[in-house]
């Protein structure tokens, strides 16, 4: 018999946490001690528990406590309606900020980052609602497994003042291909992706040709974050032409990109100059970008971000995906989304392997790395139980890390005053 | 608790109906005095039916057929494993023809026409497993009535050898007022489309304008069907200035198209130049197309045309929906998923008064028209029911109509053997 029971919402949790995060170095400076995130918990009156992840930053916690309020009743089937209560509710915010990427990203849609994890958590329930994994409610998975890559990144040895981490220092390409050689011993990614923008470009250069002598079969990927002018751009691009899959945010900016992909042999992927849909259109126009990386915590959920796979597929464009430092209720969001969308051609971003596995607010083991790639849950929803011990535990190193907006600047001028993170720097 | 049981394809019935049409012209020829569909019945392992409709053309039949024997033991919820298995069976598929658009439009996709039907049966099942209606599955309603326009149709009084129909003949700008009158009085449609394409454009012009005379406040579409020059095109869409809500398909070709948009200041609509994902990106570039007409039964399904809906609302082009002859499991279908789509801001078309109430598949009473709206479903699924008596009855008009492939032309040439169809006419 059909389940004909009314989902309405009647609770809503936001919880801050934080989890211990190394000295990882971008362009805009270093990883903080901790990463912040915030857990959404949405509970019906028919007693059912929907779970999301997204930023934990100060000014996004409000908006998403702005959003929570004004949900009450609304059934998870309806979530277009929550779309629309959303954008209502947020027309009385007035802060600034949490953007949850430090600065280097500002231009994603506010009501879809804030969407994000009630839409995700209106999966979870619908699917433990009618017993069916998320991935069946975007059309059914396509694939059973989901690849990651090795996400490398230039790090100090440990965080100033205190002991060096089990990763160590990673600041020459010698130190990288350790890094990588044990990351992909660990996890068995296929594909690797190196952080750049943090070094000068020969210094990358040198680093990337480093990596595919050490691994001649796996595709690279390099992501300065917009740190090189055109030009410098267009140079390291053809000193890299037939060695990386893609070359990914060079530089900033629509026109920019447009310039550099005239002049490279490579596809640019992007997750700086096209996050919003209504950047696509001129990033089109331009033929800016080759490959979108996706992200469903600012692009608006999974169902927006299956739209977004359509344009490109569409349009001609690759699809990769993007992550910033993330939980396991990310990661099930994202693999569930990975698995339903056939021309998810790439290998997905991780920062998985940079947390410490005691780190999470779930239940442990519906998650597991093997082959480079994760397992798509088959149970009801996400596939994830929340762990509240570990919720309460994490929201406890939220309240005592002190740290409330991430800044990996601020944080890296402690140690070197005068830096200047303004891009082009290169 | 929830409802676990999978719902697996064991039987696929494809069952081609006919219901008595009237002789309405168009640019190619006039209706035959019978239109065809295809009922598509998918039955589970779990007991359960969902119903699709489509083409009754005898390509498409034999399209169906094949994909439908590919289909045992697939749940439906694994929508992207039916339309894998279709393009494989499709593989098989040496037939031509089967548009069901009588020649007019012959660039959709033929695995997207061919899905559309699985697709929405496999909703209709999804929707009736777990109580809820079909719109909830397409993110909701958002709106609880979906409004329909008024579509008038040049027209012969009856079928040559027969009665005058209840319609009548309607020939010149008088007539089509009165028929306009007539169909707003039973069915109180607030927009008017009229099939042009028929007469010299300068009769079609006075058409129009008597229209506006008589209907002030309410919006007027042509569509011509590309019969006219770009030139030809220019000049009416110059005449109609002011008088339009948008111009549908004046010409034939994205270039064409493109070269009249930037002379006249109305939209452009298509339902004949865009219609399928890969024609897409060469309209957008030319700026050809303002308005996309969608229509489920050609972009895929009702998943596939919510991403076409995203996709017009990030190039920033306007949507509608275009309709075929069609009987209510189609209504049901457009219905709900224009309930579902934010924006679909244009009433939609629909040929259904021209159909005898007494013609059609279901069980009498889930959908009406009021006000020129119908209703959004709330029952499970599509929320119709199949009348098996009304099935074997239409089945057995099919049979014995002796129609097998939509003929305009050619039933045209019949009462004008030198008729000559081809574009532009004008």
């Amino acid at each position: 018999m059909p389940n004909t029971e009314a989902h309405r919402i009647r609770e809503v949790r936001v919880t801050p946490v934080a989890f211990a995060d190394l000295p990882l170095l971008n362009t805009v400076g270093v990883h903080e001690p901790f990463a912040m995130r915030a857990i959404v918990e949405l509970v019906t009156d028919s007693g059912l528990t929907g779970l999301g992840e997204t930023y934990g930053d100060a000014g996004h916690l409000d908006r998403l406590r702005l959003a929570a309020a004004g949900l009450d009743g609304v059934d998870v089937w309806h979530v277009q309606e929550i779309a629309r209560r959303i954008r209502v509710a947020l027309a009385a915010d007035t802060g600034t900020g949490g953007h949850g990427m430090s600065g280097m990203v500002t231009g994603s849609r506010t009501a879809d980052r804030v969407l994000s994890p009630f839409e995700v958590a209106c999966l979870d329930i619908q699917g433990k609602a009618i017993g069916r994994p998320v991935s069946d409610l975007l059309g059914g998975a396509v694939r059973d497994r989901v690849d990651y890559s090795a996400y490398l990144f230039y790090k100090w040895a440990g965080h100033p003042g205190s002991e060096d981490d089990a990763w160590g220092a990673a600041l020459d390409p010698g130190q990288l291909v350790v890094q990588a050689e044990r990351m992909i011993g660990d996890f068995g990614f296929s594909a690797i992706k190196l952080k750049g923008g943090v070094f000068a470009p020969e210094a990358e250069v040198e680093a990337i040709l480093e990596l595919r002598k050490a691994f001649p079969d796996r595709p690279l990927r390099i992501d300065p974050n917009g740190a090189w002018s055109v030009e410098t751009s267009i140079r390291v691009g053809r000193e890299l032409d037939g060695v990386l899959e893609y070359l990914e945010d060079p530089t900033t900016g629509i026109e920019g990109m447009a310039a550099v992909a005239r002049e490279v042999s490579m596809p640019l992927a992007t997750n700086m100059c096209v996050v919003a849909f209504d950047q696509v259109k001129p990033a089109v126009a331009a033929d800016a970008v080759q490959v979108i990386l996706s992200d469903h915590h600012f692009w608006g959920g999974l169902d927006r971000s299956r739209s977004l796979a359509r344009i490109c597929d569409t349009f001609g464009m690759g699809l990769s995906m993007h992550s910033n430092s993330h939980l396991g209720i990310s990661l099930a969001a994202m693999t569930h989304l990975a698995a339903a969308t056939p021309n998810l051609s790439y290998a997905c971003d991780t920062h998985w392997p940079w947390k410490d596995p005691a780190d999470d607010v779930l239940v442990p083991g519906a998650l597991a790395f093997e082959g480079g790639s994760v397992a798509v849950p088959t149970a009801p929803g996400l596939g994830v139980e929340l762990d509240r011990d570990a919720l309460a535990r994490m929201h406890e190193q939220y309240l005592s890390c002190g740290i409330r907006e991430r800044d990996d600047t601020g944080y890296f001028r402690r140690f070197e005053p005068g830096f200047d993170p303004a891009a082009p720097r290169w």
